[in-house]
């Protein structure tokens, strides 16, 4: 599955802006791929891009109507329906990573076929994979692990792609969730695969390269989170990374979404990581931590920080904050 | 889903005992639910049972058809379609555990459809399970873990069934994989649960329960296996289990399928099992190891069971040759 960008960006009704959380990142690491945005009555967010209608968007050069916009109940509605009618019928191809298949609304299916369009369901691989085999491949890896979900493990590995390609060296940003499929226009939603081929559709989606490229790999969820530590540890498995990134949000209370639950401690990540990643690389090792220090000042997370590099003797990073050099730094 | 016994065991034209094992395991677990095996010309093997055409079957009183063979290629042959039509047409239903859904073959589909019979593709889950919480649940739960794939973890937890029942203790085998499943009439094959849900989907199949009820979980694949360790790893979380059984084979030379990876050690795959299972479980503890000694002699057995139980502190047992009494000792 490929993407064909430019994008149309769809906003939908979004009633804030965390609900266009998805459209905001491609916006923010893709700004040459958005054309514009779309937004229904209602839409309470913007991006700041030029709000277009469909025709307007074709103009522009849009290829794909992204649906950037989490829905409410994970139902697409009619309104939403009658616009992807329309995107079809005008020559957009439509990708989402919504619960609800695009393909499964009977009216977007039909008009997609009429017109030869692709739906791109990035929640619902549709690709067979093979199961995982562990065995050697060329190339350098680096993935993000992370002590729970959503701590930064995307923006984290997006950053050092970035970093590295302003230094010129070979690199590919590998997707592993839907947002950021969107952003590389490809990619594996690795928790939406059917789990006997979790380390398979990595080793797939990280294949085989170069002896100097870098594939820099999007991390899921946590070996330590009771809900998606088996996609974590097949991950871990398939990447196969000889660089490992930790990443972790300092003033996060518990386990996301799982108030019973308490963070583990960096080191203790690191090591069961390191542990585990050790079966298909035994030279894995850790070249970096990033954290998440947005609701911090900035003595404050320069304080954090200088603790976290002299704790565990590794760069510690805010890639928002500091950018990544000091990590890419330690990729030769 | 609930499978209606008696069964009437499908053979097909299985070339080979190996080929036929999956209906020898229920044949070897459930006696009382096996009214007689059904095969196709060209089939080499036999269960011992009374060979019955379909309607034999039905007078003995089956009322599923199991399909107890691995099918060449993964494809259901035109023989295998007739046979399965003609037994929809008089009241069977189907279970299989293929790769190809018996519901993806338009005649045999049409069939169930027309007679109002059940298909059951056990390798094809099609209930929605929530993610896992980790929270704690009431009643106990043991639950097979291994050094490798197949190294007799559903026999394991069969045998441990067996002789809890024997002692009138109140258990349930939770079957996770297609024969046990079979043998359970119930449970989710996990490896064929989407990622994000195995965790969720063994919560469900070992839900809460009396406070001295056991569930004695089957477990699948291994935290060492590079293809498979994911879901080992989502089934330890989500069993939550008090306590667990070590299953190996202590003659194998490498891992299932992959000639370059080697065996873990029993301690060290021990300790990564304890240290991930104290994740849902802080209480998780070994209280025994099965060892597969059918390639020794009784000397060379015995040997090596003692050897193992002085090693580790545990009983070890052979669930063929000794049977488990001394790990069902441990379940107070």
């Amino acid at each position: 599955m490929q993407l064909q960008h430019p994008y149309l960006l769809f906003l939908g009704d979004a009633h804030d802006d965390l609900a266009a959380k998805t459209a905001a990142g491609v916006y923010q690491w893709r700004p040459d791929w958005c054309v514009g945005q779309l937004r229904l009555p209602g839409c309470q967010t913007t991006l700041g891009l030029p709000d277009m209608t469909l025709e307007e968007g074709r103009k522009a050069g849009a290829r794909t109507l992204v649906v950037g916009v989490a829905n409410r109940g994970g139902v697409i509605s009619d309104t939403w329906q009658e616009t992807f009618v329309n995107a079809l019928a005008q020559g957009y191809d439509i990708a989402a990573g919504l619960h609800q298949r695009l393909s499964d609304v009977p009216a977007v299916r039909e008009a997609a076929e009429e017109h030869g369009r692709l739906l791109a369901d990035v929640r619902h691989p549709r690709e067979r994979f093979g199961v995982g085999t562990g065995e050697p491949r060329s190339g350098r890896r680096l993935l993000a692990v992370g002590t729970d979900c959503s701590v930064g493990k995307m923006y984290a590995t997006l950053a050092i792609e970035a970093e590295m390609k302003k230094r010129g060296m070979k690199v590919d940003f590998r997707a592993t969730g839907q947002t950021g499929i969107f952003i590389a226009g490809t990619g594996v939603s690795v928790d939406a695969v059917v789990a006997d081929f979790i380390s398979g559709a990595v080793e797939s989606l990280a294949p085989a390269n170069e002896p100097n490229h870098w594939d820099i790999i999007e991390g899921q969820g946590s070996l330590f989170h009771p809900s998606f530590a088996g996609v974590s540890l097949g991950l871990l498995h398939g990447a196969q990374a000889d660089s490992l990134v930790l990443c972790h949000e300092p003033e996060r209370a518990h386990m996301r979404g799982l108030p019973q639950q308490p963070l583990p401690e960096i080191r203790e990540c690191m090591e069961l990581n390191l542990r585990c990643a050790h079966l298909t690389n035994p030279k894995a090792k850790f070249v970096g931590i990033c954290l998440n220090t947005k609701r911090m000042d900035d003595a404050q997370a320069d304080r954090v920080l200088k603790e976290t590099q002299d704790r565990y003797g590794l760069p510690a990073c805010d890639p928002v904050r500091t950018g990544v050099a000091a990590i890419v730094d330690k990729l030769g």
